[in-house]
């Protein structure tokens, strides 16, 4: 878990001001992106379990303090002030799985101005990542069409932290589990792992390899392309006439060259030998375009090990992502950086739905009445973590909310039109309202 | 600190396969990359203060084993093996810094198979982004061409591990520090940072809001860009008129829009203003093309804040990087799966230099004596770490190692020809020899 000192420099800095200045009233950030990446029609929000868990345990230790006190100049009373901040506000959230769009609050956060501050480089680090991996976790689910996916990627995901939340995502995807012993443990998901090629390769001989492993884990998955695929498929053929009724192999796994081109090869020598049962199991650097390649292609592939790609969100490793002041002291607070305008106050996303397909979505104000279900719910009362679904119930959650969506969001390319999202007619009105009023028009910049 | 559970479980079956037929003798693994990505001519590494401490702290825990007992279906003969199982092994490795090619292996494993195996997946997971991190690193801080660049990316870093190793990586290539607290903490490292939109968005007016500030800390940073830079950069020039001889503020930083625009028009107001001093600090989504693109272009930006695209090594996210067997019990062990051939052997790599330059590499076996300096060096001997460079010692090699670089090679493209490596004749022969005795020529897959 993610300590409190986790933060930049400069939360602390603006919460010593923020003292100094006697400003310590309630805040209301919002965190959102502002653009989809290449080839998203949508991202789906994850992280919201982490972002409680720190909250509620949102504390400075001893030591910590110390640190501050002796190494960084800030000023003793301000350090002392820390000891006793705990985090005490209200979070709203889309709960894990639900697919947000840019511009829309996923989470709020409503509290003492110092608390909100305080929490936001923890609070976008975990669930800027997150929500990139659970979305690329779907696309590659969707690719495999009801084929199994296996998360293979903690030994390229970026961190051990990153790892277990990629093992989540794809569980929480509609995955089947994970290769990862510690993330089977920590979410209590299926794990699935057989042998390297190193094991092949400690063997004198393949065959030697593939049949000390069966007559260990009868039900194995065999990987047959240390040397050369084929004739390891042919291998498990031999085992089978060796070992008769007593073999019971459940697989075999390709892992490099042209994989349809192998995978029908191998599905035929093993049909010819009466192992119809035996399925494919491929892997190597596989993605959501590939999978969907090799499904499209018809290839006898019966589950898939994803890797690399999945646990870097490798085409969309990032996500204009921010965490923003909408509201202090009651007063709707705006931003108008170039490209990064932000409509003030507190809000609310209205999702409307026709025959249980969503049809579009108006970020409105948090009190309006408008058309639609309201995305954002309480999750954190008073620094008091609301009744949350266990992942199994946000996974049912999220194939519910994949089914609602409209057909050409499912593309794995980005779809002509965006799904229509607008701001309610008070918001733009307020924005437009407190534009006028603080600041002239915006000026062109000298050409130099 | 990664725990000995980080491991995927064809690791633990595999140990599981080892002790049931009795295999404990020694292994040697090696870690290496396959391909370079696109826009990079060589990868540094990094990762091995961790990946020592990892190992040298390798065990499971009680609490680990009870799990595996009670929730794995793992034997517990096999479960009770692993109580006592400590790295005692050997590693070799190149010195965090140093940039490697494909096939060089940059960490080498010397130890008894199950040992070996087992901390496979968190090895990679360690080495392969620390090492893409400081990749990306490198090429921000060489493109800013010594102007200061800061770690602004912990908020969008892919998890907490993540946003550490960043800010270590930053500061290794030479950058200046970082805005994360705790990694200023856990690494000794320079911490940055004043204030966010937020601060300014709090107060009534962005004029009280800087006032505000640099009050409190009179050489503070102000960010001028919430509303329009230019006025902000305006208020800063009032300010300096209302506070004369008192004002100290020491940059203005610039967020959005058109950065090198936005910068000359800064400049030449806070010159007409006789603020000469005051410097100005661009951040906004930058990488090193970027940073480049505004260097060259002249834009009189004296320092780079630089986030997101650092901090998931954007254009390269991921690195085609394998840990693989190549000795087992004394005899060269190889691979021919397509595209990912592995030469047998315990190999060393050997770097030939002219008048301080690096020429080219050579891969030869361990043992062989050829031309250049030989660039794994025992990093850790029967499970003890050896003595370890302290990170300020590992900067100043990384800078004479960049030095050292051919120039072509420091370019942000391609370089139309890759730095020269080959494979010593013995090696090769020892490929071939394993090839020709072991297998017959890959064949043909049939057409289907």
């Amino acid at each position: 878990m993610i300590p409190a000192l986790f933060t930049d420099l400069y939360e602390l800095r603006m919460a010593q001001a923020y003292r100094a200045e006697g400003m310590a009233d309630q805040a209301v950030f919002e965190l959102a992106y502002r653009k989809l990446p290449d080839r998203r029609n949508y991202i789906l929000a994850a992280g919201l379990e982490d972002v409680l868990r720190f909250l509620a345990r949102f504390r400075f230790t001893a030591d910590e303090l110390d640190w501050l006190r002796s190494q960084t100049g800030f000023p003793d009373a301000f350090v002392s002030s820390l000891e006793k901040l705990r985090f005490t506000g209200d979070v709203y959230a889309v709960p894990e799985g639900t697919p947000v769009f840019p511009n829309e609050p996923l989470l709020q956060v409503v509290a003492p101005i110092t608390e909100a501050q305080l929490v936001e480089t923890a609070l976008l680090n975990m669930v800027h990542f997150q929500s990139l991996a659970l979305t690329k976790a779907d696309r590659i689910v969707r690719a495999a069409r009801g084929r199994q996916v296996v998360d293979f990627g903690s030994r390229r995901a970026p961190g051990g932290d990153a790892a277990l939340s990629v093992a989540r995502a794809t569980y929480l995807a509609g995955g089947h589990g994970t290769s990862n012993v510690l993330a089977g443990r920590t979410w209590g998901i299926p794990i699935f792992g057989t042998m390297a090629h190193s094991y092949i390769q400690a063997h004198e001989t393949e065959a030697g390899a593939f049949e000390a492993f069966a007559s260990l884990f009868p039900e194995t998955t065999l990987l047959v392309d240390t040397y050369e695929t084929l004739e390891g498929v042919q291998l498990v053929v031999d085992l089978k006439k060796r070992l008769g009724n007593r073999f019971r192999v459940s697989a075999v796994r390709l892992d490099s060259g042209d994989l349809a081109a192998l995978a029908r090869e191998a599905r035929r020598m093993l049909d010819e030998a009466g192992l119809r049962t035996v399925t494919i199991f491929a892997s190597s650097g596989l993605d959501e375009y590939q999978i969907a390649h090799l499904v499209e292609a018809g290839a006898p592939i019966d589950a898939f090990g994803v890797g690399t790609k999945l646990a870097v969100s490798a085409d969309a490793p990032e996500l204009d992502m921010a965490y923003k002041l909408v509201e202090y002291a009651g007063k709707g607070r705006f931003k108008l950086s170039r490209g990064k305008t932000l409509h003030p106050g507190r809000k609310q996303v209205f999702r409307q739905m026709r025959d249980s397909r969503m049809t579009g979505d108006t970020i409105g104000r948090f009190d309006e009445s408008l058309p639609g279900t309201p995305l954002l719910r309480l999750s954190m009362l008073a620094g008091e973590i609301q009744p949350q679904p266990s992942l199994e119930e946000s996974r049912h959650y999220m194939q519910d909310q994949i089914a609602q969506m409209p057909d050409k969001l499912l593309s794995l390319a980005a779809a002509a039109t965006p799904y229509p999202v607008d701001f309610s007619k008070r918001l733009t009105e307020d924005l437009e309202s407190l534009r006028s009023r603080t600041k002239p028009d915006p000026q062109p910049i000298p050409a130099h």
